[in-house]
């Protein structure tokens, strides 16, 4: 039998809602290129989730995509972005900022979050004009690649900064429903629409088959960004396919309740290892956890269930990734809390 | 009552079979990013319909998408392209070719197809080296953008002249389906793969929700294109949906049935347009058909159905262009036809 | 006995005074980067004789460097530039502005010079926003590549037309000082300011080593202007080697006299090719002729005289060009014209 | 009276013998682009002085031009380039490389030498393929940017290390000439053509007025170089003037003399802050050294002379930079000195 796969949250299709909406819609002729009547539903149900009318909304295929979109219809030729080392960008996406022209300036980080003194290292160190490349966009993520959050206070201190030094500030959401649903999250949609120029909401990592909402709040970012979408061969003939996954995931609070179940799942598995004693890579409250395990134990976890070594603690020791999607039944969890107790 | 649309060949979603497909494999665990049983088993059957064991096959999500992906993989960064001005990639895509840096010879055509003649114009007038750009790539699309298709025996003029010349051969195969089974075509997928270096099999245009099979069939152009669809932002995370959909395309004949529908119904209309003596911009046996009407025709067919005024022709006529797809019922084709035979 | 060569004008060094002006000058310390004295002066020299204190002027190296920085500096990722096909940008430099990213559209013209009605062909074929590129610029050489000039009503139109479609206008000056002091030249310095967005004033082919002074007198397109310099390797640590050059050109009038000196040589030998009666490929007033003789008389002058074949006219008879510079002597051009009596 | 500069080594013209040159071949007509007898000449003198005669050899007017030309003719779209964080590529050049398409992978050194513990680090951390840029070249500079120099067994290793794991190696050599008249150098022209796969070899920092000469060994790299040249408008019309100064500089052994002067004037400085007891930086051995004192004696010198504070080291203390070049004086050393002792 199979192994039980924890090693990512796009190992699924999509949630049903969404099958049966494209069976219900599939024959009704709709306009290509995102014109369609879902997408101008689905954008409606956004707007008002977030209480936001003005915000220009767009929906591609995936996350890399949204990230090279966003940040090159930004940056002028000489304009460089900010990242965590841990971001998406700085390490994970083949080099796709920088083959759009533009340096990523990766920062270290203990928690994979920015904070001002970061950006005001960076900004510090590049005061020789025109010598160096002029910083004009803050990338970050919630949540984080390693699982973290921003809370409040934090967005709106990187928030300020960024306004001050005349950067703008652009949140990768990949898995923002699970931040926004994790326990600890004290940020809502309008929150995040008002504190960032410009962000996206992921579909992909949360029950849609593929999809990320770009949502452009800062009005000076708004022009002209259609002509990138299709210039970056990121615009779908179909686009009704996008429409149809965001307007099913937004009515109701169908996409807050996968990505809590996601966040949920998780933090049952995180507690069983808090109880055994175990120690974790850093302390996370979504769908992804990074407990230490011995050698053996990885070894006697392995025997029944899929996961990634994330990394080597010494040479007794490494911190595993666990992670659970909108999918993840409780017969699963269950089944790897009783593996965890026999630890 | 809405009107029927005549404008392309995407205004519906896909094909029963896909979404039964989509169904039936939702919930098990597969892979990301393309490594998942169902692309594995599509590529096996592309193979076998191509009779060529060797190629590699990479599933993306559009045909602008994979025009820049090839185009910019395998040119270096002195290199060009040349392409038909009705060539896709020439006008149609906001400059994505250029924007990864690469010139696009635009030349004028008849009838949308490349001879040798016209590559051996632009190679005359590219001479001066290194102060020109040198020419590498021949960009081809089968069915044209105009409807038109490639012939055998101009296809291995083609091919014969672009490896005399040190020249790639590339073919947009958006349309492919069409132009194979068109009344009039004596390719077979076979040729197609044995005479260019690269080309893809569309999905968009031919009963897919999204996705091109892009088939590298030259050796030297097989390295490490994976790091270029990631790069461009052409990997997606959920691969499957792009595995399931030309799995269940490629089964039996079904790609081919389709295609073939949607030409048989362009034939019939075009048939009645020819009866009633209606002359046509270029001459076309896929399922597009440019018939040149005056314009109180074109008010008339305009009340019931959509379509695009394709090109002024003189003050008082103009093409109108008349697009069928694989789900164009026949009820609306005899319609229509009522309708012409009423102008 | 070497052959006299009309193939080109940057066939010698530079004139005296520039030489006498680097020894003078050669230990004073000076600041890097273009922040010397030299360029200072040859700035407020550039400005007084435009009679415009507010342009932001920039010395580079050459002429495809000037091209690629100031087109690349103004254009977003998905707008293009309009040229003819003659334009310098379109085939001469390797593709230098695609491998930037942007598009050229290339116009065929009669005479090398771009009117609004060709401008306006560009923008009637692309209305399909966002799949096609946004023209934003205009690119016009004077004199042009084949030796024409234009003329102060042209330039008006050209600027009015542009303003109204919020196009920029930027003027490849290569041989500007050719068109300005031409027998036929109606405009001065100050309307090029004043009818162009942009542009630059050649010194490599008047009499200087090397260097082009790129004068930006639209406010919106001088911003940071520097930083592109500097990124695209043009920024000169000895910036005063294009300081000292540009001053000494504009002290007095000497840009202007050797500028005129090499038109006036042109117009000798044009006028003896015309009293023999021979052709010409296009009327020209600057320093560049292309007189049609046929293939017995270009060998009889190719066995005294070096020069290039421009254009085959038929299976007989071909056009030459002709090319004199700041430095060509009389006694080589009346010995020319010995030679041409003789054909 | 104006201060004397130790700010940097390229605030002087030239050396008189490239005057001279210059003037003696001003009216000598010459091919342009580079195919003209003094760039001809130079070439046999550096192959000559290399004992190479199979390396191909072109001459670009700064070292910016140089990096941005060797990395991006190199580079594939996916691929990157590993410098030390102190590279002059990495933050010094407004984002050159990146803006050619490639990421930079900055490395903390002590020293500003790569070694291949370095560099197998960052292949460490990129093994995740095709979701990760692949490493393809090594840039190191020598001297480096804060003057110090490689030894030849580190060279060798570097040299070996990168062979093994298919990188090529790139040396920046803007001031190789001061690097290999270092007093504790034991590296010679030939090794370094050995040992890399291109390199260049540095004029506007010793004793031109603009110039570097690539210099490329491995034929795998030559190919078509030239238009990479023209496209990033790097190609002088006038050569000859690049051709000429390297022509001069070569013969005899001119500049190695002049860097050794720079070296040795660095060195008497380097002696009388040690005698003195001051630390460094960085222990130096070229025309660069970093003495580190405090405020008040840096205020004090400061009257006298210019230059760089380099870097803070705390609230009392920073090191300078004090640089010297081909033409600095005797005199001017020793009264530096005598300051130096006063402190």
């Amino acid at each position: 039998m199979k192994k039980y796969s924890f090693k990512n949250d796009y190992s699924e299709g999509c949630h049903p809602n969404i099958l049966e909406a494209l069976i219900k819609t599939n024959l009704r002729h709709q306009n290509g290129y995102g014109y369609d009547d879902y997408c101008e539903e689905a954008k409606l149900l956004i707007k008002q989730k977030m209480n936001n009318d003005d915000a220009d909304i767009h929906f591609v295929s995936g996350g890399t995509q949204a990230n090279l979109l966003v940040i090159s219809s930004i940056l002028r030729p000489h304009e460089s972005v900010i990242s965590a080392e841990t971001g998406h960008i700085f390490t994970n996406e083949t080099g796709a900022i920088e083959a759009t022209g533009h340096k990523v300036h990766g920062l270290a980080t203990s928690d994979g979050k920015l904070k001002p003194e970061h950006i005001q290292s960076v900004l510090d160190l590049h005061t020789n004009k025109p010598h160096q490349v002029k910083q004009k966009l803050v990338y970050i993520s919630n949540s984080t690649e390693i699982g973290t959050i921003y809370k409040k206070k934090e967005l709106q201190e990187l928030s300020e900064f960024c306004k001050t030094n005349d950067l703008y500030l652009f949140m990768d959401g990949a898995r923002l429903g699970q931040a926004l649903t994790s326990e600890i999250n004290d940020l809502t949609l309008e929150d995040i629409a008002n504190l960032t120029d410009v962000f996206y909401l992921g579909g992909t990592k949360n029950g849609a088959l593929l999809g990320e909402a770009i949502i452009i709040t800062n009005k000076k970012l708004k022009e002209e960004f259609g002509f990138h979408i299709k210039q970056k061969g990121a615009m779908l003939a179909k686009g009704r396919l996008l429409g149809i996954q965001f307007s099913e995931l937004m009515k109701n609070e169908l996409y807050f309740d996968l990505a809590k179940h996601s966040n949920v799942q998780a933090m049952k598995i995180k507690s069983a290892f808090q109880k055994k004693g175990f120690q974790f890579l850093s302390e996370t409250f979504t769908n992804q956890i990074f407990p230490i395990l011995s050698n053996s134990q990885i070894e006697k976890l392995a025997e029944n269930f899929d996961f990634y070594i994330w990394k080597k603690v010494n040479e007794e020791r490494s911190a595993i990734r666990i992670i659970t999607s909108w999918a993840t039944p409780d017969q699963i969890v269950d089944d790897f809390i009783i593996n965890i107790n026999q630890l």
